[in-house]
């Protein structure tokens, strides 16, 4: 019998990076018991982003940031949107260039990730945010 | 008891830039009374994009436009394929590094956007385009 | 009376490139008589992407690559993360700059693939893998 649910993950973060919410997102299936089915994330913001990425060697999340910071690079004459900061537009160019929902499936109780794949919010701001992940369940 | 739904939305373009259909995927979910499930969006083109990003400030798309505009230049000579015209390959990587398919959670009637954010399709060619975007509902 | 359905497909590559696979999703859907619904697609990586993108002219595929070539070169000196070869971590950034999710409607038995539309796997590795992507069915 196919059933759905809802959930709303609230994340701290402490300024521009990758943080690793697989667990918290696992922690929620496994006190639900959802066994099968389809998991969606929504990130509710337009300067961080959904991500997945390695999960093994932290240099990998460190080269990102540097990739990122140089193509996209804060406080960057091009911009007329600088009201927020010079770090504002920077981060909506970051999320356009990456995402804000994912699709896993979850079979036997395990989401479908790989062995090296971890589930990241990528803060794009400088200063610490208060953001929400809208997450869905469809499954048995 | 879980439904299905599908419609396809038609959405002139008139030029390059971003246009906001927030609307008419909320229009579509109210005439049929949805009210908790995932829609998803699927843009059936390849040089154009689905992106969620900020409706408040303007200045926020005109930048984006001309991230893009430097990061892919129409003509570059790096290109091969310029039979289409030269904003067609352009039109093509933009694509590649956004999207075409979005996945959005949807309670009490309500889609899991974030105060700020809004649907956009990001029309990547110079010309007037018809696009079109298959929408698909799951849920009570 | 809507269902789910998983299967796990199993993709060889030959080095770096764009590798269609719709065929092989057709044929999953085709042999279980999957009608109307919602495919969902993860491939279970993060130095490779799925995308979905023109299937006419070859061209439009080379110059993705040689734009992503140029955009993220092999062996920069901005990466420090190098132990796993010189193509490694750009592999990691183009991952990051494109999706390894899809999701696509499906009704009458076909997906709502636009015309010029094909379902791509990019390895970003020059060395032959095997990648593997998790399919996941809803519907009827």
């Amino acid at each position: 019998m196919l059933r759905q649910s809802f959930h709303e993950l609230a994340l701290a973060t402490r300024g521009r990076g990758l943080y690793d919410f697989t667990r918290e997102v696992e922690e929620w299936i496994a006190k639900n018991n959802f066994k099968a089915g389809l998991v969606t994330l929504h990130l509710r913001h337009t300067s961080a982003s959904l991500l997945i990425q390695e999960n093994a060697d932290p240099d990998v999340r460190t080269d990102l940031e540097r990739f990122f910071a140089r193509l996209v690079p804060d406080g960057d004459g091009l911009f007329v949107h600088t009201c927020e900061g010079d770090d504002d537009m920077p981060a909506h160019v970051r999320t356009a260039l990456t995402t804000v929902n994912l699709s896993l499936p979850l079979r036997g109780g395990e989401l479908a990730l790989g062995t090296w794949q971890g589930i990241y919010l990528w803060e794009h701001r400088r200063a610490p945010h208060a953001r929400t992940v809208a997450l869905h369940f469809i499954g048995e």
